[in-house]
């Protein structure tokens, strides 16, 4: 941490920041300019936060100068993660060297609809199947998911196809129903500063996929991992899906640049979610090979047999020609950047 | 509700989205233009959401012409709405008209240290106290806030001042505990999309504080309003508190202009929060004075006595001369505009 | 500056920082800290920039600690300075302590339309009457201005009302001519970063209204000022009319908290205009009291006698009840934060 | 274009609409709804655009549904263009189909540096050679580049390797000297709404490079386009090079989606700016990559062989390993998405 003194601090205010600084076991190093005096901290950062030193007299302002994150960084912990999704013995890995592709319908919305969508995803090459039974919307009269029938469907798909399914969870009083029911439980961009859901799923021992907030900075982003993490659940794969930008074209601005910036951060894998960060769906196939390009740890993609009949977000799914297109480029790009794509328990 | 074809639109496409709506009960109305056809709808809303006419083909764009929101629309409650809290005989009102001045701690640390701020606060000419004894913070290693025993503390302020109080609640599990124990129940910024908490808090019986989501457009803020309101609670009283943009000298950016767009829109009162929003104490006082011009129904403002011990957000608190000056401004600025500032119950 | 060295940095990578840092004639203070080492550099920080030092191994991170602007910087300049806009004997000011209010149309279009709403802004209070011969405007296909015809009116204007008159000069080349015929140039937002136009009226000899870039950061507002004022000119007014974000219910969003962030920093006036703020007419009445109660130097407004017949922004042109309320604001508000409307030249 | 009249509307107030729209030629569709009226105009937009719709009694709101833009549209130009920069004979072409590598240091600091950064560009690979002379910096005490000598020693490099050139110019009054020079006028993103600077590159007989303005939303930046296509110049290529926002890692956030959303609605060519839109020189390369894969037409990279002793972004220059890595991907990884990469003139 470094202390930035103004310009007419006295001699008294710097004094009382070394001695409070000291107070509580830091050292601090003051460098005296010609305008201006800086004082560095060394010793235990949290200490030095609740010193509150920016109120003391003279202090014009105090830069972090370390990572607030500990157990998701990647200084301790130089390789990067694999987390593994599903059953002993049917397991899914995400992580590098791999390209792992996760597709399925935005909601459920029957079995029949549910199952239809999962066997196009897995047709299409996804190994992990999405869809959601709790759908958090701005709007309370539209469709919120069908709750606990939803995730019964979601078990017999799993059954059905054989892949491992993720579902959002967006109540901290459902987690234990849905880590009964699925593989991954997924914290959606609404709740990504939701710190008591994010310790229930630390608590869960399921691996969870954690969207970034629309408007989180990637470190706010990191720090939602940590409240995870800090329960005992290091089987986090982050999701970039988009911030909110001014850009009005989009649903969202696509962040691609936050997947290099997190994997040199963090040990933690990192996908794109390119159908709600853009919600077009003529946007998604582009924006599929980007971040295969890019070096994302896999995507996942909204499919659906009916675009035109969908409960939720129905114009950005993918079905027929775009859908083949994009299998095709889950299929063959990721060689030429180096990576295998993930195939299907027991087909590897 | 608008629906514009692509110029490559056919007459089959056209006749194909009148048939759906008017298979929903609409009507369509066909507008043909040199290059383009445009329909308009009329009927209701919500089954037009659910042809997802944008899946269509032969469809550019679909345009709502409607506010989604109802019950807290000023278009069939013309009128702006007071928001009475605290106990019978003892309520302070929030709404047109008068102007409210609610302060105090931003979290409960201990219970003097909360008595004093409330004390501080209400010779401020406070008529509400605040203080968080739950705390959502970015970083898990960060004070948390005290919990159940600072409802305690605040319940005892509460009797000691004669005053209201109002407080944050972070999860759906301390709704019913926080009720008994305060007057007003708050929803922070980060909880603006947490829908089951929004629901909860509908179901509570007590007046809710609903902070603006930090990213959020004020449409979702007041259709946030709108799920509290869908629970039967319209005692909802909104708080523009700052929103995400590219400025960094301060920790938000206040969205002034916010207040009488809402309140064209929607009959709830708003308020300002101008601590937050800068997230500086150099600027609670012209932040406030402009809150009061701009025609805000009240403030909320940290005060604390020794900001440079505060557990939470010490940089922004208000003591001293900053507090006489807000003090001042509270009292004498809202008969400038029009405005009768809020005495404490009893003292009228 | 302070130099932030990454965990792994070596004491090479440090002894290379320090010996570039003396190599300019600066001094480095080391400070070795458990897991990093920070430098803090004191000396002539436009050499330290040269020396990049954020490409040398090692170097994780380099903070500016002090700001980058001199001339217009409140740091050696303390009190506030006052801009006298007009003629010799006839001079408005524009500084602390006053409130000045300058209207006039978005555009000109005719001499009698000016005229007009010259004369409406007058009766309304206005001392400096605002008027566009220049329009910079995203379509081509849009009107553009009358161009020196518009400047002439303005000429005529000025004679007709005996009040100074500001126009956009938005291209290098006319700054010479517009210089003859109006008493300030106005520097539009989008030439925010036109740094050869900000050189020129800073030869022009003119005071200057500098518009806030709309995605200008407040420092960049204020580096494009100090271009300007080291042409040798000082006499510049600084003015916040929105920042773009992503809220869609305003043209921008008003940037309030700018105006008391700017005049911590520099000793230049800042006023607010509240119609290009928001696009809105029923959000200026309200925006203007908001703009005078946190201590802005003054507004500038667009009023038009038939908005309906404008050839630029007639959405957000006052007349009628608004401007009358307008007026009444102007005229009364100030004194209650302690500031003296400034009336028109000899009427003092 | 659509108007949506308010829920109290009048008759008169509709037929006000009606009446003002047939008077300027137009036609005008009524839709009576339950609650609200809209009305279909069909005609010429611009002279709709003058009625000032908005402006009169009981319109609630209007919606233009077509693009604004007609030389630079898809709609009329289904096929999209490719631009050919340089001398008659060895001339390079940026368009569909190819990928096309731009590089060169982001500065002219001297006749060697210059020449050694083209060499170690076109060894890479890059086939037209940026560099510039006249540089927009945020600081008026900033290198501003070196001008008239600058554009010499880019002629220079030019005859040394006869690979076109691009260089930027920020002045109207410098266009002509620029064009005489160099093979491509490169518009930066400070200039993308000096339209008096849009229509004199529209007017100079070179392909211009028109980067994305920092906060232009994509509609705007096609309508700087339009300004230069006005002027009978339809060679244009678009640049995007991150947007701002509120994320702070780096310096803009690259909208890697607008590459497919330009690509759908302008037939003109689309390239990306890694290394401006990162500002970090470990991001430039999976953003390269990225930038393939989602379809653009190319890249422009910095390079500099001292990067450490660069007078402008030093920090995000390639050279070496990265560099090496670079050109790898621009000649291996269009082939995977069905590009072929674009070679120099004469080695095709």
């Amino acid at each position: 941490m470094v202390v930035v003194m103004s310009p007419d601090a006295t001699d008294e205010d710097i004094a009382q920041v070394v001695s409070r600084v000291e107070g509580v076991g830091g050292e601090a190093f003051v460098s005296k300019g010609v305008r201006r005096t800086i004082i560095g901290l060394v010793g235990d950062i949290e200490s030095f936060h609740h010193l509150n030193l920016r109120t003391l007299r003279g202090v014009a302002d105090v830069h972090r100068i370390s990572d607030p994150y500990k157990l998701i960084s990647r200084q301790h912990h130089t390789d990067r993660s694999t987390v593994w999704v599903g059953p002993q013995g049917k397991q899914v890995p995400i992580g590098p060297g791999g390209f792992t592709f996760l597709a399925g319908p935005c909601a459920v919305e029957s079995a029949e609809q549910t199952l239809e969508a999962a066997r196009m995803a897995a047709s299409a090459g996804a190994t992990i199947i999405r869809g959601g039974a709790y759908k958090p919307r701005t709007s309370p009269y539209a469709f919120q998911g069908l709750g606990l029938p939803g995730l019964e469907i979601l078990a017999d798909v799993r059954a059905a196809t054989g892949l491992p399914v993720v579902t959002e969870v967006v109540d901290v009083r459902d987690v234990d129903v849905v880590a009964e029911h699925v593989d991954m439980l997924q914290i959606g961009t609404r709740n990504a500063a939701n710190f008591g859901l994010l310790q229930a799923v630390g608590e869960s021992g399921k691996p969870v996929l954690l969207k970034r907030g629309m408007s989180a900075t990637i470190e706010e982003w990191l720090m939602a991992a940590e409240y995870i993490a800090q329960r005992g659940n290091l089987d986090i794969v982050l999701c970039e899906r988009g911030i909110r930008t001014f850009e009005p074209s989009m649903r969202n601005t696509l962040d691609i640049a936050a997947v290099p910036v997190v994997q040199a951060s963090s040990h933690l894998p990192v996908i794109i979610d390119p159908s709600h960060a853009s919600g077009r769906k003529d946007l998604v196939v582009p924006l599929s090979r980007a971040s295969i390009a890019v070096g994302a740890d896999g995507i996942i993609v909204d499919v659906h047999a009916k675009p035109e009949a969908a409960l939720c977000d129905g114009p950005q799914a993918l079905l027929g020609t775009e859908l083949r297109e994009l299998a095709q480029a889950v299929r063959r790009l990721p060689a030429a950047v180096g990576r295998t794509t993930t195939t299907a328990p027991g087909q590897g």
